[in-house]
């Protein structure tokens, strides 16, 4: 066999000895797969294993991620740093290769797995390509321009995030991204015929994709035959590779059994007799290492032309050279935090409209950050005013326009972060962050800073009703390790929690109202601490009030009548758990003295999040129930969110 | 005007006086839809006012919610019991017309708002229609026989729920299915252009429905030759109306600023000027409502007919009518509860087992009873052996196979609950709940008995590592309320959390594990108290252990170790939290006494939801960070959950 077929089967073994040592894994996808990896990676794909996070590298996402050991395969056979060590230890504890693929492994550009998700993370790269590009390349200078590539299968097409991205994508017409679809009729259940008899081709051809097709997605020719039509379309393009899962083992192929089990030692030698390859584990031939060396080299190779083009450029435009470093590598302007203009709030404001005022005012500071809504700007407050409006006749636009479609909003945003050189926000009404829960799930798992601005936090809503009004959000988003959830009070506390969204590590979630709120003098930067006093009594505390938002409202105006009635409470702001359950104990305890155990807070949002912080002997006032439709008012009226509620129910925790 | 255009025009005025009068709400989809609703409600659709609930009428969602005052408008002069006052409290405290239609409205066949969920309630209506029609019907006696009609908007269009729930849609051929689609070029943020370039049409058509366009979707007479198409293919329709957003409204249609808020005074006198219809507020002439009457008296008549093919039925066929009125009314096997073999489990099993188990010793006993998964049914053990697989073909199939589309699968279960006539349940990954959360949201808002499978329901996941390892999952679903959240510890409690879901009111979530457990002595119906002493230590107890599912063995074997310490522990398995909250306070005291301090609570995932349990002075060992590919026994024994850290975490609450 040719040197091609040669690799492309020694792809096949290595990814199938990997899911039988590990004896756990999905063995279908990358034996049906390789052909289509191989054309992908040793041929249309311009990287540099030497280096993979080369700027203008083209972008590999994999998003039916359960064919991890493809990818694995992949990066040990052209030289990512993947060992033969770590190719035997899949799946193992503290390996490089978990099941799933994950960002930490060099060459992975997005964790993926959860199906659909990868397809809008390849969407959002290839948009921050086209914001790139339109910002910093000049006539001979283009030095942003690369493309992306992602795998889908089956699963990945039946999800709707997937279908929203790719109709956003048809729409935004972009064109460097080639998605290629692994057609092999199989799912879990059996043939995809139970489920799913559309014609995927008509489908995309319908969101404004160039569709093409291969008939043997096992022929690397017909494959680059299909790459090179997708590079010479101004649309993305949809490449329906008919495939066969499991190829090549005799027993198994082109049925689901082969999909996410080993193959069994029998099957696995069967295969490798019918693939003509050799029959002992982890083989791979020396001339195979060499053939894709000469590709590596080719990577490379084209690196250094970038890197002299980048050289020129930095001779011809040094001013964007400069802004070219800054913004990929996220610089910050010196004194960001204590820029007073940021602070500054007055009157009565909704959170959200404090928000919109500080998106306004990061984005004349912080030109790379972009954003848009789920359709919402308007309520959401999130349009960059003069930024322009990024389409496919902009690219130099700002403002993103999602359309109603959060999920694939959420996974795209997460693609722009993934990509590089853009920082970026998201919006939708906070009760509908539910839909694109997994995304911002992925957001955290990654560790990328997107920030999420969700509008609409609470029964404030009034009139649009239950099914308009969060109640379990706060706590849902809360249990999500590694993301910042902050409900802001006011408009200091929402400068803060902007600050610490674009100056931090990872995702941060603003939950903000729609009903104005007052502004207090005292805090500012302390809202960096998640929780802090924000209004003392005279003395030792006999009890402590907390909430968050626009309950601390209510919680302030309680404790003077608490005090008319000679009970001492302290008024504690916490628009940020997560961040203040990071501070010592000693900072904690000077918020929330162990021995005061009289503790009451309010929110208006399920309970559950609190009991951390009021104990077997406090009490929680929130919402455990849904809302209704009625002015908010009312709505706050008759839950029990008032300052009347607050002083009671302290007297009852006191015995009084 | 003709009466049937002074109609329509009434259904526009007296929206836009809803919305007026409240100061809130979206006019402009009502003004827009108004006689695509005409055609559909005076004409097509087979109704009785008189008897909403007749099991075989005609089902009607709207899906686009926030034109709620379209279908007041349409409830109260078709006479379903609305009242002008009712009309006139719109989106006020307690009325029967919230901002967004509820399912408590007489004529509201489910609620929407969270745009997409409702075409996918439709799909699942018109699947319930079809499994109905195969169990029931015999020549001549088409007892189940009906058409669902939904509306929509470009909203509706762009989110991936309603595209999943298409696809399926089509590939099941739900003939009975018409979808009106309100194609006004507007949304929120300005022209769909700027987010949505595709053709809807070629999409649909692409899914295998029939697509038909109306080319004026205020022309009555289009709507209803496109109605009668639609009526004459075996696909389901899409029926793309082309409309203009605010129709009527001189200075306002046509512009995103008709959506969502009121019209102003002016305009809205402007808008009735132009309709030629009386400028006085809530105006209906008699005429309008002799007309609707008429339509009321033919479904009246229809509903008498069906009634009389009913009653012979009843003669032909006595034991299917018996059977018609036991599924409907949803009736149970006496003794149910109390049925040993339903108890019965032994050796170490999974819980998804357990709950395998349980489905097909429900499914013999509850022929009503169907569900699916997606995807995922051989992993998620939710297959009813000789239940045949429901398609296009086979309409008998209680095996329901939804593809890889959880989010669609939730909605469309809860749509086959709306229908009545059959319990249903669905099945995924627990961490792809998040797929689904706000369709659950959804069951849990109209109180809808759907159960969900959640299997694979921790780090016991094991080599799928964090990406497929639920961890803020639990703290999530509970915090949502009316939803009985189940993490059985064996296969009693497996049993118990079924039973609970069959038998009770709401929909209830299955958590359950992928790895085996052992079977416990002690338990049964206890279980349904959501809490209770699985093992009580001799006397009174110095520490409290709790923990649900496949924590509850490290607790109980922390027990013992911990005795010969000294330390007299009661261990609790706590499978559901909510209904344990329900109990009264005796017994909860009588589980977890206030004076015993000392809590340890073990839970593998996020912590937050055992500190309402545990106080200040406990532990909660979970695991507030992502989780790992590895074998599951590692990542158990890495991340804490033995029972030697049980005896640690104890000791130290102690102080010892």
């Amino acid at each position: 066999m040719d040197i091609q077929q040669k690799t492309i089967n020694t792809i096949r073994t290595l990814s199938a000895d990997m899911v039988q040592k590990a004896n756990s894994g999905h063995p279908g996808a990358p034996l049906g797969m390789a052909a289509m990896a191989y054309a992908v990676w040793a041929d249309a794909m311009w990287h540099n294993p030497a280096d993979p996070k080369w700027r203008n590298r083209d972008r590999f996402v994999l998003s039916n991620g359960h064919a991890s050991a493809l990818i694995y395969s992949l990066l040990h056979l052209f030289g990512y740093g993947l060992t033969m060590e770590d190719l035997k230890s899949f799946r193992q504890w503290g390996s490089k290769t978990p099941g799933h693929p994950e960002i930490e492994t060099a060459g992975v550009e997005t964790t993926t797995g959860p199906l659909g998700q990868g397809v809008a993370n390849a969407v959002g790269m290839a948009i921050a390509e086209t914001m790139l590009a339109a910002k910093f390349n000049r006539p001979d200078y283009e030095i942003v321009n690369h493309r992306v590539y992602a795998f889908c299968g089956d699963g990945c097409m039946m999800e709707g995030v997937a279908a929203e991205a790719a109709a956003l994508a048809g729409t935004l017409k972009l064109g460097k991204l080639t998605l290629l679809y692994d057609d092999n009729d199989i799912s879990i259940e059996g043939n995809t015929d139970i489920a799913m008899r559309e014609d995927v081709g008509a489908r995309f051809a319908a969101y404004g994709w160039q569709v093409l097709r291969v008939e043997d997605g096992n022929d690397p020719q017909q494959v680059l035959a299909a790459l090179a039509e997708a590079r010479r379309d101004e649309r993305p393009s949809l490449i329906v590779c008919r495939t066969i899962i499991g190829y090549g083992c005799p027993a198994k192929q082109g049925t689901s059994g082969v999909h996410g089990a080993p193959l069994g030692d029998e099957n696995l030698l069967a295969m490798k007799r019918t693939l003509g390859m050799p029959e002992d584990m982890f083989h791979v031939d020396e001339d195979v290492y060499a053939h894709l060396r000469e590709c590596a080299d080719r990577g490379a190779q084209r690196e250094r032309e970038w890197n002299d083009l980048l050289a020129r450029y930095a001779q011809a435009y040094p001013d964007l050279k400069k802004e070219f470093d800054a913004w990929y590598n996220m610089e910050l302007p010196q004194d960001l935090m204590n820029d007073p203009e940021l602070w500054a709030f007055e009157g009565k404001i909704a959170t959200r409209a404090t928000s919109g005022t500080m998106i306004n005012r990061l984005a004349s500071r912080l030109p790379n950050l972009v954003g848009g809504s789920a359709d919402l700007a308007p309520s959401n407050n999130t349009y960059i005013k003069d930024g322009g409006d990024y389409s496919a006749e902009n690219r130099g636009g700002r403002n993103l326009h999602f359309g109603v479609r959060e999920h694939a909003m959420a996974a795209i945003c997460n693609g722009i972060a993934l990509h590089g050189g853009l920082r970026v926000f998201c919006g939708t009404f906070f009760v509908f962050s539910d839909y694109m829960k997994h995304a911002i799930r992925m957001s955290a798992i990654m560790g990328l800073p997107v920030t999420y601005v969700l509008t609409h936090d609470s029964i404030g809503v009034g009139e649009d009703g239950a099914t308009h009004e969060p109640i379990e959000h706060l706590a849902g988003l809360r249990a999500i390790p590694n993301l910042k959830v902050f409900r802001p009070a006011d408009g200091k506390e929402t400068a803060a929690a902007w600050l610490c969204a674009v100056t931090g590590q990872g995702p941060t979630c603003l939950v903000l109202t729609r009903q104005g709120l007052p502004q207090y003098q005292e805090q500012g930067p302390e809202a960096f601490k998640g929780g802090y006093v924000l209004s003392d009594c005279e003395g030792a505390p006999d009890a402590l009030l907390m909430a968050s938002g626009s309950e601390v409202e209510q919680i302030l105006t309680a404790q003077p009548i608490l005090a008319a009635e000679g009970i001492r409470a302290r008024v504690i702001s916490m628009p940020c758990m997560e961040l203040f359950l990071k501070q010592d104990a000693a900072y904690q305890e000077s918020v929330l003295p162990a021995s005061v155990r009289a503790r009451v807070a309010m929110e208006a949002g399920a309970t559950m999040p609190w009991y951390r912080f009021t104990g077997l002997d406090g009490a929680v006032i929130g919402i455990d129930h849904f809302g209704a439709s009625a002015p908010a008012g009312i709505l706050f009226k008759e839950y029990g969110f008032t300052a009347d509620n607050v002083v009671a129910t302290v007297k009852r925790v006191l015995g009084k």
